[in-house]
């Protein structure tokens, strides 16, 4: 019997580990929200508990598992397994993370970058089916991305490539990414810049018709504020997924003169935001793309649900 | 014995056809100028008869010949060898030129865009020697790019890939790429935007202490007279200098931040601008890399000289 896949999805919010099976099913998970005060270590060791946990729950051993695959929400050095950087939980700054999982187990250790996992996700699994190049952009707070070659992730010399968030797609702009630089991608069109879009257009004078409290603090606006907003064609709400449905467009038309790729996918946070928004991002590409569409690209919504992290992680396996 | 390899390299001034070595070296080579006038068949027709005269003047024949790559200046369909659009030369709107040149000859034809041609040169026998990946920008009257991932050219679905050029890179932008938008890293980096440049410099009421007649057509302000002026200490050929490469740095981290490269070679006419020009390039990219710059990444001048193009086509047999 061909054996199953175990995913680990480390989360600024919270921590899931599952039993996958070869095409995508999430046979069993457990979902913990209480690691983020921890240290690495401790985090470690309470990753090995829940996988432990979840094998004695299905009657299961580790010999019954092909390995575990572990997304991360940061930068890390992939051939090493080591992390270097991440903005959603203490620590991990150089952290041998893949080792001190595998210190715990006999069966091989993956581990990749949470968007890598969530783009092998929805090339295996979900809206990249059937494509041999895949690019896969996640829109929440940050902007992620995955890129899928030839049936590969493509990492690059360290680990970190697909950063297409940090690209500088706009340096006149008033928004600086939290990077430091001005005029990112992700600076211009995360979730991070809708408070501050929101305060701006308020402070410029437009009305906005959503029924907040006299003292409604703006660094509480959020995608689901906006799209609340929307949906009740609310001026102000409106603009601001103009605004960024447009420098999203525009990164994606960048992807795809780069890549030339059959399909870009959309995925993260922000696509709830819904059709309005979405139609907006397609609108930008094709004004920008014009003539120098030769071949039809698909532009389309992630089709992996909540758990694409956990499902992408486990699939790493396979790759 | 090893067979010798055949390129073509057709520019928008000249037309080149070399037997080259394995090793990169052009033992033979005749280069033409009056194919501009000519209809795409009697291109093929001529570069039929450079190839002939070539393998006479050698004492070779057909079978001699690995096969024959051909470099061509514009979009390009790789798999079925037809050319899309070219802005250097009449006609080969959808022209089957990859066919029309095998219909003379039994050996392989291959054809590929010229900037890929010259990626593919400096990976083997250039600047990018002994790497893997390779990310290849050719600056000069418009701006192309080649990819070489894994060891191969990264083409995309078309063949279009490498595309940065046409990457919006600043939409707050004055300038006006010759594709119809605003702020392409082309329209914004490349030699033709020189003389508008100057222009408006001058227009603004900047000094130059070029020695220019007071008839002096800006149209003709090109990389030469810029450079001259960098030499001379000019004070708008600087400022343009600055302005130019402050853009190629910028499109230079964009790619960092995409492909997390171990190496990204910049070559065409625009390198002639000289260290000052180049330095700056380097300065840019590391004042927005930072502490992101996880391993160092080599930023290189392209060591292949004039005739890249025409060896890298020949070096295409080899890929």
């Amino acid at each position: 019997m061909e054996k199953l896949l175990c995913g680990v999805d480390i989360g600024g919010t919270k921590l899931s580990a599952g039993i996958v099976e070869r095409d995508g099913t999430v046979r069993s998970k457990i979902t913990v929200y209480d690691h983020t005060g921890k240290t690495e270590h401790q985090i470690v060791d309470q990753i090995a508990g829940l996988i432990w946990d979840l094998l004695k729950k299905n009657n299961l051993t580790e010999q019954d598992l092909e390995g575990i695959g572990t997304g991360f929400p940061g930068h890390i050095r992939y051939r090493e397994g080591v992390t270097i950087t991440t903005s959603n939980l203490p620590g991990f700054k150089n952290f041998p993370l893949r080792k001190a999982i595998q210190d715990y187990f006999s069966i091989p250790v993956k581990l990749d970058n949470d968007a890598n996992a969530q783009a092998f996700c929805e090339y295996k699994y979900g809206a990249g089916r059937g494509y041999s190049d895949v690019i896969f952009l996640t829109i929440s707070s940050g902007i992620g991305a995955g890129i899928i070659l030839n049936n590969k992730l493509y990492r690059g010399m360290t680990g970190t490539a697909g950063e297409f968030g940090h690209t500088i797609i706009d340096p006149q702009s008033e928004y600086e990414c939290t990077c430091g630089n001005r005029g990112c991608f992700m600076g211009c069109a995360c979730g991070l810049t809708l408070p501050q879009r929101f305060r701006k257009k308020i402070e410029h004078g437009m009305k906005t018709t959503l029924p907040l409290p006299p003292d409604f603090d703006y660094s509480h606006v959020d995608g689901k504020l906006i799209k609340q907003g929307i949906d009740s064609n609310d001026p102000v709400s409106l603009a601001i997924a103009d605004e960024c449905a447009d420098y999203t467009g525009t990164g994606v038309y960048n992807i795809f003169q780069i890549f030339n790729p059959p399909v870009i996918i959309l995925g993260g946070g922000l696509m709830n935001l819904g059709d309005y928004y979405f139609n907006r991002i397609r609108l930008k590409f094709y004004e920008l793309a014009r003539d120098m569409l030769y071949d039809p690209v698909q532009i389309v919504k992630s089709e992996a649900g909540e758990d694409a992290g956990l499902i992408g992680a486990a699939a790493l396996l396979l790759e």
